[in-house]
């Protein structure tokens, strides 16, 4: 009834004998049906299959790989590419309606499960879930705090003062809005 | 049919006013059903009922705040204390199969929603993370580099090291194992 998820007697966990999983840089999981990253490499594909993805996101202003778009395509993935440029001390910043607009696309469910990825999934993507965290009302301590696990060292303060002084509103169908943004338990 | 998450006009976000939601110390969703963090404070008592949590397992040699113990035990939720301590270089190490007790009673999805937490969401839950990873089957790189997001510059090498020799069998009930763990997808 009961079998081992890792074989004993010195050898290693079993999934890891049969295919090594390579998550795309700065994987992790937002919430519910949404995950972020950076830019999925040809090794990362296995995994994001795995995931069993409706959509993909990609936010940044240049085009996208060939071979990623090949699997998106070969496998019925809806893609959407937003061209968002990052904000830049002290002039440029995101453009707040297009970031309303991708935080909708994020937040229906109907999209789900869905991923977010920009290319080093630090600075656009730490933005969009610094916003997503907003729109649930974590405090800014919090929200900063997330954004540097996956910044390290590399903190810009635009990215945070984009993040704190985005207000524009964002349109979610209630019907089709994630239960973990409103009062329902999951 | 559509209505703002946001209100316009210089209004900061709905939720924001209404209250302020603190999530604990190193709060993250590592998986389906899985959320890691530290010890949490009274502050963030309301954002853990939002998850609807069923199980908490503190993973820590030392007591837990009576504090803590009266939101768990008023809200029904199951708690389970496993007293681990940390790895400590040269000669102490986490007891292997007391973690992989631990992982089983994580990886059972009739304890989920489960939070996971130790004192500071960095060490103990951060070897326990890296484990799952490994039963994923993910590369190493990508285990240490999410090791390294809640540890910051604080790496303990004594952890990571950890998770590389960890191979104790975790028995997972293939009826109540979680999806993400095999190859089904989500």
């Amino acid at each position: 009834m009961f079998s081992p998820a890792a074989p004993g007697r010195g050898a290693p966990p079993a999934p890891a004998e049969h295919q090594l999983i390579v998550p795309p840089l700065n994987f992790a999981m937002i919430a519910p049906g949404i995950y972020r990253s950076g830019f999925p490499n040809p090794r990362s594909h296995p995994f994001l299959l795995k995931l069993g993805l409706r959509t993909i996101i990609y936010v940044f202003d240049g085009d996208c790989q060939p071979y990623h778009q090949e699997f998106i395509r070969s496998n019925s993935i809806n893609y959407q590419h937003f061209r968002v440029a990052a904000n830049k001390e002290p002039f440029e910043e995101m453009d707040h309606p297009l970031v309303a607009q991708i935080l909708a696309e994020v937040l229906d469910t109907r999209n789900h499960p869905l991923l977010i990825h920009c290319n080093r999934g630090i600075r656009r993507v730490g933005c969009l879930v610094g916003c997503i965290r907003k729109l649930q009302g974590w405090a800014m301590t919090a929200i900063f705090d997330e954004y540097q696990h996956f910044s390290g060292t590399k903190i810009r303060i635009s990215d945070q003062e984009f993040i704190e002084v985005f207000k524009h509103p964002v349109l979610i169908n209630p019907k089709f809005g994630p239960a973990w943004l409103t009062d329902q338990p999951e």
